[in-house]
């Protein structure tokens, strides 16, 4: 049986819309205005909920028009940022970053699949709900809020945390390797320390210290112990690079 | 032997510019702000000038980077026109209005190439040339003003004169044929005449005229003659619809 819109988005905001309204705003880091459009980027097809006019109300048709603003995101940012690339190079490093592995990691980093309203249990999803939802969810940026905001959300949360030019392009593999290859031949003792393992809101996250020669060098956070890691190798890496370079 | 940039986007404007300046603000509907990137997206690369830094100027890059606001465009503009399209749909619509052929034909049609900068003759080019100066353009709008402007360029020169749902859908190959069934089954006579043959800033345009029964029902203007026709065929199809539905 079909549920219409109306009984699930209620315009009087219950106490578990208020948690959707605050996890929403954390994720977006600021204010939605029509929460319409991100309970839909949230809703699966198997809710089965359609609007007053009979559509399906479920993410797919946002996850396309979120892709498209992705897409056009990254491309602005891929031309600003490397002037020398051609626009083989630009279609190359736009295709790997938006790639559907990289976007179930985005989505699932930020845990979005805890919010989604299905009747069918969530573990019965593929990998690729992640992603969809990622998808969706700056299809509903864009729709309440224009173009620069949903600009703003993928830079704080696909470019800053997950862009990285080198790594792209396949001339640094990780930094973790880097620096260790680094340590043995200049004979150096290194270590990786978690020294934070917590939840926030239901999501884990790591913190990892790296030490060179029993020093510490740098510290990191993140999902994943090895994501944590790799940070703070970067981190090391940055720290000692004019060393490295000039041996 | 490359030229630098300098020697062709003098910074004291010179006659030629003046005439450049006109026409990109009649093609574009509004004021350009950064001349360059205009400059750049009509500048093939045969014309052999870098920037200061040695990387290639010309339209290739700004292409890649307008292809990917057209789609975004057009996206909002089918998930906002076609509520219940679902995603296969919105997909296969958008690749039909940005197809390589339909990009070349708008460009043609607002004679982009007229002002193309290049070393090689224009008659030199192959076909995409247009759509590809097309999308340089949309690319060159972003950087100068933004998405909205981008917006509102696509909307007047493609989606108004270009977009029709029920032609892209297949429900209507042409409104000419459809005019001309109907006036058959119902024993009436029609006529399509020129009275337009004109050109404007290098552009013909030709002006045609629909009568039926020896009336005058409907006239277009268009950059063919065969767009002419069609316009005004679709201009009469729905001037008589409800006699035709109602049959």
């Amino acid at each position: 049986m079909k549920r219409i819109i109306k009984n699930i988005f209620k315009k009087s905001r219950s106490n578990e819309d208020g948690i959707f309204f605050e996890k929403i705003e954390k994720i977006l880091g600021f204010k939605p205005t029509t929460m319409l459009y991100y309970q839909k980027a949230f809703t699966h097809r198997s809710s089965n909920i359609t609007d007053v006019k009979g559509n399906p109300l479920n993410y797919e048709r946002l996850e396309f028009l979120g892709d498209a603003m992705l897409s056009a995101v990254i491309a602005a940012h891929l031309y600003n940022e490397v002037p020398s690339g051609d626009e083989g190079y630009l279609t190359k490093m736009r295709s790997k970053i938006v790639s559907r592995e990289h976007l179930n990691e985005l989505g699932r980093d930020l845990n979005l699949i805890e919010m989604v309203e299905s009747k069918v249990p969530v573990n019965h999803f593929g990998e690729n709900i992640h992603g969809n939802i990622f998808e969706a969810l700056v299809g509903a940026i864009f729709l309440d809020k224009g173009f620069s905001h949903c600009e703003q959300f993928i830079q704080k949360s696909v470019i800053i945390p997950y862009v990285d030019i080198e790594k792209l392009e396949g001339k640094v593999i990780s930094y973790k390797s880097l620096l260790i290859e680094w340590c043995q031949k200049e004979k150096k003792t290194f270590h990786y320390e978690v020294f934070d393992d917590n939840a926030i809101d239901g999501q884990r996250y790591f913190g990892v210290k790296l030490s060179i020669d029993n020093k510490i060098i740098a510290k990191a956070r993140a999902t994943s112990k090895k994501k944590a890691e790799e940070i703070a190798s970067k981190r090391g890496y940055f720290a000692f690079q004019e060393k490295i370079n000039t041996k």
